[in-house]
């Protein structure tokens, strides 16, 4: 990568994650603002069914339909599945038109500020990672790099260049102003660091990043017959990247029994609470802490 | 009234909140909970295709659709319009089994601690109301009471006695054990005040109530395709029931103009920022603060 030629800003690729269907909706309105002298921006609204609704997805999770057997898989034609495969042509397949790097923007109803979510460790997105964290306190950097890209069913697997931005603690179908620019001054930085690369002037950035590296999932505490019998414990709820040890609460059952982390190892839960991923079968993430050098 | 013979607590009314559909399922599971000598509990999940959805409704919104006229009218039979005939069946047109006092849970993305929704002004309830209000300093009495009974679209129109329980900050499809918690604590002083009342043992109460009672609505600032282009501006995101004055902001746009309120006589907004009401095109609700002798 010598020149960095078009970058891609995609908002609403979940329909009821405001912040970033929002800034799409503005900076199509004032495009000036992710304008840089060296390549172009483009927008795109991923989801704008979703939106209308303001739903997550209508059929199917868009930010689970790029896996590459899927989108080459004519079968697949749910609103979402069509859309991943519009998307792909517009953003990767798309000849001297194809994007060198995609921004993915998402909201959260965990406390997670501002994550960065890498899904590769290109060393190009871990300086930028970097430079992003040192700027800015409120920048967390997430790590749950596929193995290979063929297993990432990501907006963010169709370029190797870029990451997911994931803003909260915010309910889905809100906007909340100060998320909305914080999350807008990220973006800014980030278009300003591209121009720099691109004028081969990379700004100097600490030679250690922390990173917090995903292990595994973590389900509610369930009966036999799949229902919920436990919340997330009131020592545990906004807590997002912060240690986990042995012993320490994790859920409160609805008669108030606390369950405790019996793992030996220390974690740091994330997406501790995300309205999303009840469904899933997801009530955090763990992560390890690392200290990078890049 | 001089007894109170069966007591309904309504859950899942809108299928995204949570902490209601799930202490329904808690006192299905534990019902010694919610018994007491003088009279019989029901619980009811009043929406429970909209909550294995984890949406608010699936057709029309629930809470909506108990206008009189509606209810009478055989041509309309969306699913929640059925649900509504179904459930008017079961607590309001049930010769002896009818409830004499319903207690409907709500959440809502907004700053409105616990919330009591008033639908009239029954003296009953204003006394029970204040009770609450005085036992726990995070009751909050918000009265929207309408003409008549006859313009009441709310599960609360079927029965006098009996309100609303309105509780947040919390995101759609999220419980939160603190307010999973409080709202219970809520439901066990309802339910012991009404036993009082039954035993002709009424705590005493206050001689005042503060009551913030319903003037109007305001939308977001919108272009004139009707979409949205501003937000709730950062000083006023969750200052519920706090006094809002001429010149104060309300709003700041997507380019960062605030725009400010520009009555003359002081208001006290609620749901400010409630996700629910950007599609009915309700950035907040204007409520007057009185004290009411009761």
């Amino acid at each position: 990568m010598n020149q960095i030629n078009r970058v891609a800003i995609v908002g609403g690729t979940h329909g009821n994650e405001f912040t970033g269907a929002y800034l799409i909706q503005k900076f199509a309105q004032f495009p000036d603002l992710i304008t840089r002298p060296s390549f172009e921006t483009v927008t795109l609204l991923a989801n704008p069914q979703a939106f209308a609704a303001a739903r997550r997805y209508l059929e199917k999770d868009l930010n689970r339909c790029f896996l590459r057997q899927d989108l080459q898989n004519p079968a697949l034609n749910s609103y979402e599945e069509l859309q991943a495969k519009s998307i792909q042509n517009s953003l990767a397949l798309n000849g001297d038109k194809q994007a060198d790097f995609i921004l993915d923007l998402h909201s959260t109803t965990a406390n997670m500020d501002l994550t960065i979510i890498l899904v590769n460790t290109n060393p190009f997105n871990l300086k930028l990672a970097a430079y992003l964290s040192e700027i800015n306190p409120l920048v967390k950097v997430y790590s749950c790099d596929f193995k290979s890209v063929a297993e990432n069913p990501f907006v963010n697997s169709l370029c190797e260049l870029g990451f997911a931005i994931e803003i909260g603690p915010i309910a889905q179908g809100v906007l909340k102003a100060t998320l909305f620019q914080q999350t807008e001054e990220l973006i800014h930085a980030v278009l300003d660091y591209l121009e720099q690369f691109n004028q081969g002037e990379i700004p100097a950035t600490n030679k250690t990043l922390t990173l917090y590296h995903h292990l595994s999932v973590v389900d509610y505490p369930k009966k036999q017959d799949g229902t919920i019998f436990g919340m997330i414990h009131p020592e545990l709820q906004d807590k997002d990247y912060q240690a986990l040890n042995l012993g320490d609460p994790m859920f409160i059952t609805f008669d108030n029994q606390t369950i405790v982390y019996q793992g030996e190892s220390t974690v740091w839960p994330v997406f501790i609470n995300e309205a999303a991923y009840y469904e899933k079968g997801i009530a955090m993430a763990l992560t390890q802490k690392q200290q990078l050098k890049i």
